[in-house]
């Protein structure tokens, strides 16, 4: 299972009871945070989960409301007590903006490790047992969109097991993927495991148009988190102009790509009631969520 | 009359419901910012007296604390249709800070003039018609602490006035200090205005150990807001030790530079109800206050 939590709702800027859009994803202890905008530790004290087990910032692009709160983040962290390194990740010029904005964190007690993405194509890299994807979208500036996806290996074969006389005290080891070795014998995983099941896939994508790279690069999503910058398609114009969406175009993605549940979020300021412009998207894509800061939730494997 | 805002109370990171020490000094409808930490801009935003008008920054060193909302203030001013330049203030290394910092918002509508202080010793500036002095102070970094002077000139002589046979209409004029020609000669402010008399004065310290300088520099200010990062005075070891105060520490300099009101500010995240101390520092000075986010006050020239 993943937990996923909305630590801010907003684009442009942090408002008064809207914080910046990022999100924090949790699976087995450790964290992925997803962009950092002004002000983002606020909303990550306030979900509780701690800051020591950040493994990872994951950077949709450079622009002031997705990473102004780099240097206060990394320094709250330091004040965690972490000495592990911290890992970022970001299209090109990460190590130009982590140099710029740590002028005023000039000594961490841990490392930074930079892992720059292309940018032109879609990239893979695998962290804390999640694979993380990415491909490039639509917006005035190099913009990633970050699919997160959790393998489930397959069913464990007990019937096999017996006929292989496998001891009972490995089937967990065997379940979780490893290989044992048993009264002289390597026994491996694939031996008793059925074949690979449907994992959990989260999608973060903001600031972009639509594209149709995007709705095959979110297809199937448990959870599809979009920017929906515009809640009226009157705006759609203003829209096409500075790089975003409305609404319905987002529920638009979802529909295409099938995916389980979308939550909007990067709101224009001007947009006070997202909920407002509710039931056209639901007319779209039933499935479909204004996202809140600090709304939570904990993804399950499908029962089978 | 000057309006002063204390944005902010807190030191090392914003926290829920305590935003980062910061002061907003507005004049003639001019605006000065001190500090900008992360997420200042959102307690700007909420005291509702706008951007566009803030024609300087002043920072009294570059803790992240102090400056990580910079780039995010910078883009958001940008949105308030300001073009006209705005100026930053600060020790040196001012240029280098503002270089990485706005590596993120490469892009303003507007020119940065930068300022940078000695440093080492006290220096004079004026803006807006406020003569702004700076003193270095004993923090773990280069830092400063900030005066704001509003003149006020002597008071009108009408009877020499009427006596120079100056005509009723030039009198505003010449109240607000300025030369004027009549009926083919020049008439001087000085011929009809008497001895300077207290102007306004306001002090803004912190990070820094009790100096025997900084009593001098910030005597008898009208309104001194301090730094009291520890309430307690068990803390003074730690006080010490990270080159901070206590509450009494700033109220011994309250008392002793015989100011006539103390705002205690810049909080230790671990100092969850500051008021629990206002009686034993209220003992020290009797004109201190906790300040609290928002706190606002109009300051006048004394009746005369």
């Amino acid at each position: 299972m993943i937990d996923v939590c909305l630590l801010g709702t907003g684009g442009v800027m942090p408002l008064p009871g809207r914080w910046l859009s990022s999100a924090l994803i949790r699976y087995n202890g450790r964290m992925i945070l997803i962009d950092c905008g002004e002000g983002t530790q606020v909303p990550l004290r306030m979900a509780g989960w701690g800051f020591k087990a950040i493994d990872a910032v994951l950077f949709t692009h450079y622009h002031g409301d997705h990473a102004a709160g780099l240097p206060g983040l990394l320094l709250t962290i330091g004040n965690s007590e972490r000495t592990e390194p911290l890992t970022l990740i970001g299209p090109p010029g990460l190590g130009e903006v982590v140099e710029g904005l740590t002028v005023i964190a000039p000594e961490l007690p841990y490392n930074l490790k930079l892992i720059e993405l292309s940018g032109t194509e879609r990239d893979e890299i695998r962290l804390n047992g999640l694979i993380i994807g990415s491909i490039p979208v639509d917006h005035t500036i190099t913009c990633l969109c970050y699919s997160l996806y959790l393998k489930r290996q397959g069913k464990f074969d007990i019937d096999m097991a017996e006929k292989l006389n496998i001891p009972v005290q490995y089937y967990r080891q065997l379940q979780n993927g490893c290989k044992v070795e048993a009264d002289g014998r390597v026994i491996k995983p694939e031996m008793v495991l059925g074949l690979e099941r449907k994992g959990i896939k989260i999608c973060y994508c903001t600031d972009t148009r639509p594209t149709e790279a995007l709705v095959d690069f979110v297809r199937e999503s448990d959870l599809f988190i979009c920017e929906g910058m515009y809640g009226s398609n009157e705006d759609l114009e203003k829209a096409v102009q500075k790089k975003h969406m409305t609404f319905t175009e987002a529920a638009e993605i979802a529909k295409k790509a099938r995916v389980k549940e979308l939550w909007l979020t990067h709101y224009s300021p001007s947009l006070t009631e997202p909920e407002k412009y509710i039931d056209e998207t639901e007319a779209v894509f039933p499935g479909t969520r204004t996202g809140t800061d600090l709304l939570a939730k904990t993804l399950k494997y499908n029962q089978e």
